[in-house]
């Protein structure tokens, strides 16, 4: 299913492939209503979490270029993701993945479904996975970018390779957290449970499997276990059931690759050189 | 004590005034070393929430231009804050303000030292106050910064309303968090105690007070319930006991002001239009 967006290009509507058949398990009304775009990363991340503590949440496909009136009343610059929940007297609702995906943690601990993070018992092992998801919002999402709208040749080698330090800086901090505590939360380590970090990184290096290489010819580090972690990351449950088909990624990304007029806020940010949005 | 850095300026070593004796109170080895600079408003955000925990510390103050190798030991950037370990086989530390502020909470909510968020029973609350701490990291922080930096007139009235317009969204999200929940934990309602949003804008918004006042003739919103908040801000025992006298803060920022060569890696990010470091 597509339309066309502002500069007349067909955009998709839809998820496909698994994550379709998740959305259309979660089509009926609920307590919370998840505000998402089929392509957009940090909507996946409060998605992935949601699949994972197994909650009960209605997923509201937006079409980013014809933003509903029910997202705007919740987010006034029509961000996804929004999480709006349903069940109260006056109408409340969260913006920002970050922020959503502690909310989440926040139920999920005090409703025994899991979690993301080690116990708080382990302060110093918590603090590890903070400085991993740190590096992750301001290093790692900002390179993706910057490398996927470089236009000159010299300016996406320097894009590949910032984007390559991004993942390298991120493996360092898995590999300090393995030597340096016992925790079995993260997915770099084998038999390791979903992490915070494993969420925040995950749509990013998916998309750099497939997005990157098409349009870049980027090539994912050769190194054993980051493949084995990427494996593990992009065959989780909870992971895989919100992914799209390749073709999805490919037809949304094209505007980027080609830094095409485009109403995208994060776009627009990283050609301006600002934070994101 | 001053000494002169790379620009041949003189430069301050140490605290002075409430902060002096509370650095004078923890000089004594200790489980945790604090490596400080006395000018630093990210340092003042950890040392804010150890006063307010009472948790035991050493305060080490860096020299920011000859930066000693303790440091460099456990920071290679050579960034404050910086908490490291002593009580451990193994060397260990953290660095990153919003990391350290996180482990903080966790270990005392671990001993029971009170808590600068709600409680995880209120995970709504919580999410709130994240998003005040999401605004001041990425819009409040950065614009002081380009305020200050900004050397042409017209980039100055710029930086001014940008400033302004960072206090007035985070006015906004405290008036919201009064509205939609019933904590009792954030500076902005009398009464109220200390918050994590307080601890990290804090330092910002008092420096508000003198560095804009004297290089950009800034005015603080006139707005009455603003106002008696930064009075309950300033004089709060934990975040007073951290603060120097103006007379330092005003000597301290003269190279950001004029934005002369400079080795702060924050400076040097704005001037670049990048995240901070």
């Amino acid at each position: 299913m597509s339309n066309k967006n502002d500069t007349g290009k067909a955009y998709h509507l839809k998820c496909t492939g698994d994550a379709l058949r998740t959305a259309d398990a979660h089509s009926a009304p609920s307590d919370w209503t998840l505000f998402g775009s089929c392509f957009c990363p940090f909507v996946q991340r409060v998605w992935v979490a949601l699949e994972y503590f197994g909650m009960d949440y209605h997923y509201y496909e937006v079409d980013p270029y014809k933003k509903p009136p029910e997202l705007l009343e919740v987010s006034p610059k029509g961000l996804v993701p929004a999480l709006k929940f349903n069940n109260l007297e006056t109408p409340r609702s969260l913006n920002e993945s970050i922020v959503i995906l502690e909310y989440l943690e926040d139920v999920a601990t005090v409703q025994k479904k899991g979690s993301l993070l080690p116990p708080i018992s382990d302060p110093y092992a918590r603090a590890l996975m903070r400085l991993q998801a740190d590096h992750i919002n301001r290093n790692l999402v900002p390179a993706f970018y910057r490398y996927l709208q470089a236009q000159e040749p010299e300016k996406q080698i320097e894009g590949g390779r910032e984007f390559i330090s991004a993942i390298e800086g991120l493996v360092k901090l898995f590999e300090r957290a393995a030597a340096e505590t016992n925790t079995d939360v993260g997915l770099w380590k084998e038999g390791g449970k979903l992490s915070l970090a494993d969420v925040m990184a995950g749509p990013w290096l998916f998309r750099a499997t497939h997005v990157l290489v098409h349009y870049r010819g980027f090539t994912l580090p050769e190194d054993a276990k980051f493949r084995a972690y990427i494996d593990r990351l992009v065959s989780h449950p909870a992971f895989k059931s919100t992914c799209s088909t390749e073709e999805l990624y490919l037809e949304s990304y094209e505007r980027y690759a080609y830094n095409r007029p485009n109403t995208s806020q994060v776009a627009n940010a990283i050609n301006s050189g600002r934070g994101l949005p």
